[in-house]
């Protein structure tokens, strides 16, 4: 099975089993509209491809490691675009959880996927009970206070903004744990594997800081110029086309780099290359190659 | 040390860990305004006073269950006086959390809380491997979809709503998933503490019914008439006074024989008494008394 139909089927059966005759109907909907169809779902891509690094040998762990991953990023999404964030009436070419849902049942659905993350991992305790608890651990850790996707999302807020504080947290915490989170289901050391997911992280905000000033928006799914309006630091507009592509390469070779010797590293560098090709803005990647 | 000295001193610790140099500071403030200072703590003194019930042979353990049930109610509190709900401005006799911090903080805060919740749980595993998992899975089950509380406040955004689900997953879950807590961290079986939580979660439903319609909101700390003013089921304009006090009374001889025999039972009645009184509206059990 392909590593996108695995995730696939995995965060089908998290989503399922929320859909009871019981529970609120519209709630369990709306979780679904979204999860599916998803992104490109680099996070738990990234995160399978490094378990297979490490033998992926316990894969219901694995899958549940990506699938909680995936659901925090998605959470995210959804309360990023509410109005007193970005106001994003799109995402994903459709519209936003809250253009189709209404705002209380935006803020609902990211509580809810907050949780059903740690929930999909807690189900799998039985199964390896060595294992899942660094797991959860590392979740916390990825999306709180004070440095997770959460608090990254809150120097937004804050009246001076710690700039390298703001991307690690927003952008580089997640793809960390993501990483992280896949050596720790196969039983591995995460710490060297994290370094990857650092350089990968800090090379995706470059890359969508260069998408939101030149991407076409039918394309890209979401509204673009948004860093200019709401007066965040963009890579595009401080170091220019030329500065922003040198740094991107930078950061793909750092990862590439970063990743450490062991069964199964020629697969994963190949996975990272082809899931940079397809995540880095064309224009961006011309300018790195001249 | 007392039961509620022990809550505010552990609730303290999570907190605290939150307050580094690197994070967002508002963030980390606006979360310490959301927690104190705190209104009863009815859900962690539950939980401390069935763990003391059986034992409470690892008190750490007891600790983290009390908080993380309290911390999932404070961030339940911060989402549902959003503007988009109960556009609530006081909460506990001071600014709301939105009122006074923004709404963007406000839905961070609540986010951030929820995580730190499986944090404080999955930061004691180390402690007992044996029970914690089960506390996490417990706190999924009180707080997500289907059934959590997170459903209950989703059931007031659908168009048609099912009774007895929404009081039950809106208020029982949580008080449910304390006295549950409390057995689990003493390494108890929670299945018949459960019923307990689910009686006494009730009854503080009716309780509140009738605190919306008859309490002076200085006093309350909280917006009166709510339930009106958002069509919401109410026991008191559902029963009148003399059948809402009826069937206060007895929910609260259900949740007293509900407590199984053990040591501590005696303390725990009394306890529950206790908080009954406090909790109660004087005219209600002034009613159920006649």
């Amino acid at each position: 099975m392909d590593a996108l139909t695995r995730i696939e089927r995995a965060l089908e059966v998290s989503v399922g089993r929320l859909e009871t005759k019981s529970g609120p109907p519209k709630l369990s909907a709306a979780i679904r509209y979204a999860v599916f169809p998803g992104g490109a779902r680099v996070r738990p891509r990234l995160c399978l491809a490094v378990a297979r690094a490490c033998g992926d040998d316990e894969p219901q762990v694995t899958d549940a490691a990506a699938v909680s991953i995936e659901l925090m990023h998605c959470a995210s999404l959804v309360h990023d675009d509410l109005p007193c964030f970005d106001n994003a009436d799109t995402r994903r070419g459709k519209p936003s959880v809250h253009a189709a849902y209404g705002e209380c049942e935006a803020v609902l659905v990211g509580d809810a996927m907050i949780v059903m993350a740690f929930e999909t991992l807690a189900r799998t305790i039985a199964l390896v009970p060595s294992r899942v608890p660094g797991l959860i651990f590392n979740l916390t850790q990825a999306t709180g206070a004070p440095s997770g996707i959460i608090a990254g999302q809150a120097w937004e807020c804050e009246t001076e903004i710690n700039l390298s504080e703001y991307h690690r947290s927003k952008t580089g915490a997640l793809f960390a744990a993501a990483t992280a989170a896949g050596a720790l289901a196969a039983g591995a050391n995460p710490d060297r594997w994290r370094i990857l997911g650092e350089k990968i992280g800090e090379a995706y905000q470059v890359a969508d800081d260069i998408q939101d000033i030149m991407a076409d928006p039918k394309t890209w799914g979401k509204p673009c110029g948004q860093d200019e309006a709401r007066g965040r630091p963009n890579a595009l507009r401080e170091f220019g086309l030329d500065g922003a592509a040198k740094r991107l390469k930078q950061l793909l070779g750092a990862a590439i780099e970063s990743i450490p010797e062991c069964d199964g590293a020629d697969e994963l560098r190949a996975i990272i290359m082809a899931e940079a090709q397809r995540f880095m803005p064309k224009e961006a990647m011309a300018h790195a190659a001249a």
